[in-house]
């Protein structure tokens, strides 16, 4: 399968490297918003082109890994290149998700392709772990914890508080109340009980440090509903530790059987990421053979998590994965 | 959707138990290999008939369950029942799952009909989530423990050890080990490393009971490659703290990505069960509409929790998993 990548920020250094661990994907090109010559990817020889140039590319590679945000660019880019190839994302803006389908569903199927749209982790193996649990509990409850792992969003606004040089903040699962959940007592949990947030910041030289412990501390929205940590940090360490990635979370489910409902369980699901980005483009590329076979086999349109057979996620045929996996 | 049990042990009455939690179900009769006059279900009402009458009710049922034992029944059972309806059942024998497949695969494509095999936790959710792993970590090791629960099979040997009136064994996954393959340490686990067993019995009467331990403890295939502990209790405590059936256990997949394999990653699923046979009844109930949904679309033959789309499990419609639980 060829495979091209467009978008090469973290999650499309992440795509490039996941698919050298996959010897059934080529790939063939480099898709760019910026300059093509000031592109210097990790692998040689594989073309650099301009994302204006998609349309004359229509059809010459089985899967596009669109690597933008979904702020802004998934929106826009995902119908607009579901008209050329078939296309992959994470598009990850939750509420959004069913008109983002609906964009995508009706452009790939007007030009025959497939699309497969919020791939990652949340959304994505945490939701299929969601889905798989509710399904099997019926009568229960569903909890998520994020963490511990850098949260992109929250380190940008401390970032742009006057006086802060560098910052990164982390979120962390509350241990007592992922005890709670985990012994099945069902807890209710505030916002502030199921998770804090640490901050690790680098101030300029001669900045009001409580000033600005205070503003993060109290910024609504991101701080104000949580136990926050303050750590001020010289550069050398802030770069030393505080470079990677990591991140990580919990998905659990409880709930009840039995004729009198006496029968309790637990479902857990969780990960521990070194690095965010490359995971989920682990993710998105199994998932993206998914896509090829998929179209294949003469579907076109909009899919999610949701609705891939696992078995289309694997390189092996279904005898080998019966014989090695079940 | 019309079901039918046949067999009405603990598996049969966990899926009778699990139906009243799912509505889109009506539970229309039972089969029985015994007298049916001596069969005392808990739903009234319900008809209950003679195995051998099955081939007279074809095709009056959407789905038959078949809650035989993996040993004799179910090579037998479930090719021949899926003549008739689309069946499901839980056969665990991994080691002769290619040839159950084929055999249920022959008599479904036949006859027309959806069969799934092999449905329940292990095999069924532990091996979905080693196949989800494995697609998203192709380089990496896999560990499954079981536990802490009751083994059917260890506790029906302590049982055929003369001077034991009643015993129950239980599996317990070895916390050290759990805590190393958590860390990513990915350790080389000896059996006795990984598992240790633990063993309830009641005596007879005058019963040499060192003799007893003994036995167990050096019993070929069951207890020798473990370490055994091993109870004497009274027929009281027995009945007051062992009359249940817990399980659980754990699956793990640690793996590597990154352009020098620098970032290390651990998946870890986990269950905890009040009662195997009512957990098991639930997962196969659910993985019981999608049987339904794959005939309605026109499929036949044999398949595996590999080949089914998530979404088939849920009663809710693709637009509603997506606004909920994406």
């Amino acid at each position: 399968m060829k495979a091209a990548i467009l978008g090469y920020g973290n999650l499309g250094k992440g795509i490039e490297s996941a698919l050298r661990q996959n010897s059934d994907f080529e790939l063939a090109a480099f898709f760019t918003r910026r300059d093509p010559s000031s592109l210097k990817t990790m692998t040689e020889g594989v073309p650099v082109y301009s994302a204006e140039d998609i349309p004359a590319h229509k059809d010459e590679f089985d899967i596009l890994f669109i690597c933008g945000g979904s702020a802004t660019d998934l929106p826009k880019q995902t119908p607009e290149y579901a008209k050329y190839f078939n296309v992959i994302d994470s598009f990850d803006t939750h509420a959004r998700v069913p008109e983002h389908f609906e964009n995508v569903d009706k452009a790939a199927k007007e030009s025959g392709h497939v699309a497969l749209i919020s791939c990652g982790w949340d959304p994505g193996m945490f939701s299929l772990n969601r889905l798989y649990a509710n399904c099997i509990l019926p009568e229960g409850n569903d909890y998520t914890f994020w963490g511990k792992g850098v949260s992109q969003g929250h380190s940008d606004a401390i970032r742009r508080i006057e006086g802060v040089k560098n910052g990164k903040q982390y979120t962390i699962p509350v241990q007592s109340a992922l005890d709670s959940v985990r012994a099945g007592e069902n807890p209710t949990l505030s916002t502030r009980q199921k998770h804090t947030r640490e901050c690790f910041v680098v101030a300029e030289e001669g900045a009001d440090k409580a000033r600005i412990e205070q503003e993060i501390k109290t910024m609504p929205n991101y701080f104000d509903e949580y136990d926050t940590t303050v750590h001020f940090i010289s550069e050398e360490e802030f770069l030393r530790d505080h470079s990677e990635i990591p991140h990580g979370g919990f998905v659990f489910r409880t709930g009840v059987t039995g004729f009198n409902k006496e029968h309790k369980h637990v479902i857990e699901y969780n990960i521990k990421l070194d690095s965010n980005p490359e995971f989920t483009a682990s993710v998105i590329v199994a998932y993206a053979r998914a896509v090829v076979r998929m179209k294949n086999e003469g579907q076109t349109g909009c899919k999610t998590v949701f609705d891939v057979p696992p078995a289309y996620l694997s390189p092996l045929d279904g005898a080998e994965l019966r014989a090695h996996l079940l």
